[in-house]
């Protein structure tokens, strides 16, 4: 299928290269350049292709048990953080995949160093962690809503850097993604979210002053991007405005991570012939 | 449908009474009781249905942020716990599921009292945690294989009643699976495992060891179970030969314990009509 080997750019598409300057205005959130169909049964299809072979691949990593794998996920209020983790890590064995979901730090969180509740929730070996939303929540946030002052976040671009760069010498690969939305997609699903007694439940008032501020978010997030996307944890931004768009790419984009690990399943010290069971 | 209505008695069907004593020899591991169709697709597609249910009813449990869900499995070896815990707990939100392996305590675990990694691993309000084996194990294997005195593993009856008294009175739901197969079933899946190279790594030649002691470890369940199944913490003991009937099994145990709990969406303090995004 035609469509198939376009996606399997997607890494590189839209991986972001270290040192790359990137302003988020810039980019299309409603791309959907790798794909040449508009019918959706195909895109369907694909998508249960990629999630089958992703799961295989994950079976892999678990039997393995060698390598461990990290992936951050971040994202606009409603940018789909919790949509893309129900429908791309929903399909592997729950066994071997933790979804983390950071909040706002608590009080304790807050009395230790911003990477001390993190550290904690990092992959073991034959893992994979996900986070919904990160450490760097700790840049953004801070950043945008002046939470502490900006030396405080600056020094924190350094310092994420040199922890992840700790995490994958010791074996994490590492996989950054930023679900790029556009303010009028995001209006739409806060507006959803209002409409379906449902949905309610994950509106937050809150999330309007955050809307009114997204200009500010945009010029953070691009700074972000353009200063912590490194070889061995590279950001990626995901076109997400179209959800099936973004699952494609995000699966697409965690079955290259998992490839390039070059998984074997575990010798086993001992001859399957010898083993009777009786 | 007829079979639909059938299989939502299975919680009562398989549910261990506190006081009733058990015999696994006496139970018929490959009961298809509440069955009544023998056509394939038919229980396939009432498994879809349970399962979309279950994931409507995580994700009401997940929006209240309200109670913690404690699920434990145990089994023998190939009796299933990972195949279940793939099949009917995969269909729900992964961020609002985490799956706890517990393999043999490593060395700090021993040095600590038995449940102090267990503690660790207990459900937070709005989440499930599924325990792949659990203390439980700190009574069979250690019963078993001797691996301390009979005083303490007996003395553990009380301690894992108690313990879950507290966890139960402090919100949270407890739901305890034995899946019961035959020796005969465990054969040949330990069997499958040695003839498929991509299955190969989950035999472990202890299981042959084990699997001779079968007797052994059916008694000391039967103790098990008869022991420590409580108004607020029952075992269920579901007929596992059959992987299709386990799973509709298990998913009707979780819906219906679910159920129990007359969940609310969370009522918010504002108005949604109040709410402008602009």
């Amino acid at each position: 299928m035609i469509t198939g080997m376009l996606i399997d750019e997607a890494s590189t598409r839209y991986r972001v290269e270290p040192g790359q300057v990137i302003d988020l205005n810039m980019l299309d959130s409603s791309d959907k350049g790798l794909w040449v169909s508009g019918v959706k049964a195909e895109h369907s299809d694909l998508l249960h292709e990629k999630l089958a072979e992703l799961k295989a691949l994950q079976n892999q990593l678990f039997a393995e048990g060698k390598h461990k794998v990290l992936v951050v996920i971040q994202a606009m209020d409603a940018g789909g953080k919790d949509g893309c983790a129900k429908k791309v890590f929903s399909s592997m064995d729950p066994q071997g995949v933790h979804v983390k979901a950071f909040k706002a730090p608590h009080e304790e969180e807050l009395s230790y160093d911003f990477l001390w509740r993190i550290h904690k929730a990092v992959p073991q070996k034959g893992m994979i962690a996900v986070f919904n939303r990160s450490h760097y929540e700790d840049i953004i946030a801070v950043r945008v809503k002046r939470l502490f002052p900006e030396q405080v976040w600056k020094n924190r671009y350094r310092h994420v850097i040199d922890f992840e760069k700790m995490l994958a010498d010791e074996g994490t690969k590492i996989v950054k993604i930023f679900l790029n939305i556009s303010k009028e997609e995001q209006g739409e699903r806060l507006q959803a979210r209002l409409d379906d007694p449902a949905k309610l439940w994950k509106f937050e008032p809150e999330d309007l002053a955050d809307r009114k501020r997204w200009g500010e978010f945009m010029e953070a997030y691009s700074d972000l991007l353009s200063r912590t996307s490194t070889d061995y944890a590279p950001w990626h931004i995901v076109p997400a405005d179209r959800k099936w768009y973004r699952n494609l790419v995000v699966a697409q984009i965690m079955i290259n991570a998992l490839r390039e690990l070059d998984m074997k399943f575990p010798e086993v010290k001992w001859k399957p012939e010898d083993m009777v069971i009786e």
